[in-house]
C-alpha cells in the first residue's frame, strides 16, 4: 500500500484532481489517500512533513505527494519532504509566464474560492432552482430552464440536473414521466411549449431494475416487466418527437453533464 | 482577448480545473475560454486544430491549450496545433512512473467515469440522502446521516449538503432553525439524540438580507432585523450546546465541505 498526500492551502480539490487523474493511469495500484488542506502557515506543514516522514517508514517507501501550496516558502519546506513530491506550480507556472508575458501573482486558495460574486450566485441559483424543479414540481418555471430533463423514474434525472447546477451554473429542470404520460403516447402537454430545451435520459432495462429494487425491492415499479415496458414506451416518445437522448447506463454523472453541455450546445455559465 | 482551449478525450474537468486553477494566478488576464471535450478519434482532433488555428488567427496571440488527451497519437497531434499546449500527462507520468517502478497503461477518459460502481452509487445514494432529508424533512433517517448542518433559513445548508454528496460521497441532512426553535433557546428535541453529528452554519447579517432579499424582496423574513434577531441566537445556540459552527459569509461551497470533513474529522468516501 502506497500513501499518497494531497496538499494544498485552499480546498486541495484541485491537488485532488490532478492526483486522482495521473494515479488512474496505474490501474491496480493500492493507495491509502490523505487529504490535508488549508495548509497554509510555516507550522501546520511542519505537522504535515511529519505525516509524511511516518508514512514513509510504516510504508517502507516514499509516499506520493501532490501538491498545489503557492506560497513560495511553503513549496520549499514540502520539497523537503520525504516523499515523492509532484508540484502543481512547478511543473506549469514557469511557461505559462512565458506565453502571457506576465509575471503570476500568486495568491492562496483563488481557484476554488467564491470568485466572482456575481457568478457565485448564478451557480447557488441554479442549484436552488434544480432542486425547486425536480421530478416535474414547478412547470411554471420552465420558461426559465437552460434544459429540461425527461425520461422515466430514476433515470438519472435528479443528480444530473444537481450536477449542472452545481458545476456549470446551468438552470435545468427535470419532469418524469409518468405510466399515464407513457401511455398515452404524446408528449406531455406542459412540455410541449418546451419542446427546444427538453433532453431525453434512458437506461438499459437491467439497471434500471438494480437502481429500483435497491429503493422498493420487490414491487410492480421494481420489476424486470415494468421496467422494460416503461423505457421501451420513452425511447420511441423520443424518436417520434425527435427529442435528443442518452442511454446512461455506463455513464458518471459527470459524462452525463459534460455529454447534454457538448450536444445541446449550451454554454457553460461559470 | 486570450482564447483558451480545454482538450479532452474524457469530461474535460481535469483540463479545465488544470487550466483555470493557473490561470487565477494571473488576476487580470481576460480570457475567451472554449472546452472541447470527448476528443477521441483522430478526425475529431483534426477539427480541434482547425479551431485553434482560427483563434490563433482572430486573437494575433497563440491560444493557450490545456490537454489531457492520453492516447499518443493524438498528444503528438496537439502537440503540433497553433497554439501553447501545456500537456497535463506529459508534465507528470514520467516522473510518476518512475516513483512507483510501473509503466502507466494509458486508458481515456477514466478518471472521471463511474469507477468502481460500488463507489458511485455510494456517491448518488448520498445525493438522494440529501435531497430527501433537505430542510429537516426526514428525522427518522438522521441515524443514517454522516453529519447534519443546522442553521437559520439561508444559511448555506443545502448547497453545502448537495456538495457533500457528489463530491465526497457523504451523507449529510439539513435542519433549518425556525423561528420558535429560537426562541426556545433549546436545541430542538429531534436533534438532541444527534449531538455528535451537528454542525452549524451562520453568515453575517447583511450578507443573509441581500440573499433573502432576492428571494422574498420587502418581506420581514428579509429585514436586517429579523437577520440580525435570528443570527444572534442561531450563535448563542450554538456557543451554549458546544456546537461547533463556522461563519461562511466569504466561502464558496468547496471551502465550506472541505473545512467541514477538515474540522468534524468525517472521512471522504470516495
Amino acid at each position: 500500500m502506497r500513501s499518497v498526500f494531497y496538499i494544498s492551502d485552499g480546498t486541495g480539490i484541485t491537488a485532488e484532481t490532478l492526483g486522482h487523474t495521473l494515479l488512474t493511469q496505474f490501474g491496480d495500484l493500492k493507495v491509502n489517500p490523505v487529504s490535508l488542506p488549508f495548509v497554509d502557515t510555516p507550522e501546520k506543514l511542519d505537522a504535515v512533513l511529519v505525516r509524511i516522514a511516518r508514512a514513509a517508514d510504516h510504508d517502507g517507501v516514499p509516499p506520493l505527494v501532490f501538491s498545489t501550496l503557492i506560497d513560495s516558502r511553503l513549496r520549499e519546506g514540502i520539497a523537503h519532504c520525504k516523499g515523492v513530491v509532484f508540484d502543481f506550480f512547478d511543473a506549469f507556472t514557469p511557461r505559462l509566464e512565458e506565453a502571457l508575458g506576465m509575471e503570476a501573482a500568486p495568491a492562496t486558495g483563488r481557484s476554488h474560492g467564491m470568485g466572482n460574486l456575481h457568478t457565485y450566485t448564478r451557480r447557488i441559483n441554479a442549484l436552488h432552482y434544480a432542486m425547486a424543479n425536480d421530478d416535474g414540481a414547478l412547470v411554471r418555471e420552465y420558461p426559465m430552464a437552460d434544459l429540461i430533463l425527461i425520461g422515466v423514474s430514476r433515470s438519472g434525472k435528479t443528480p444530473t440536473c444537481l450536477y449542472l447546477a452545481l458545476q456549470y451554473g446551468i438552470q435545468a429542470a427535470n419532469y418524469p414521466l409518468t405510466e399515464d404520460d407513457l401511455a398515452s403516447g404524446d408528449l406531455p402537454r406542459q412540455l410541449v411549449p418546451y419542446r427546444n430545451k427538453l433532453f431525453g435520459l434512458t437506461v438499459d432495462p437491467e439497471r434500471l431494475q438494480q437502481i429500483r429494487a435497491e429503493r422498493r425491492p420487490g414491487t410492480k415499479y421494481a420489476s424486470p416487466e415494468q421496467c422494460r415496458r416503461e423505457l421501451a414506451a420513452a425511447e420511441s416518445l423520443f424518436r417520434r418527437e425527435h427529442i435528443p437522448f442518452l442511454n446512461i447506463t455506463f455513464m458518471s454523472v459527470e459524462e452525463i453533464a459534460a455529454t447534454l453541455l457538448n450536444q445541446s450546445g449550451l454554454q457553460r455559465r461559470i
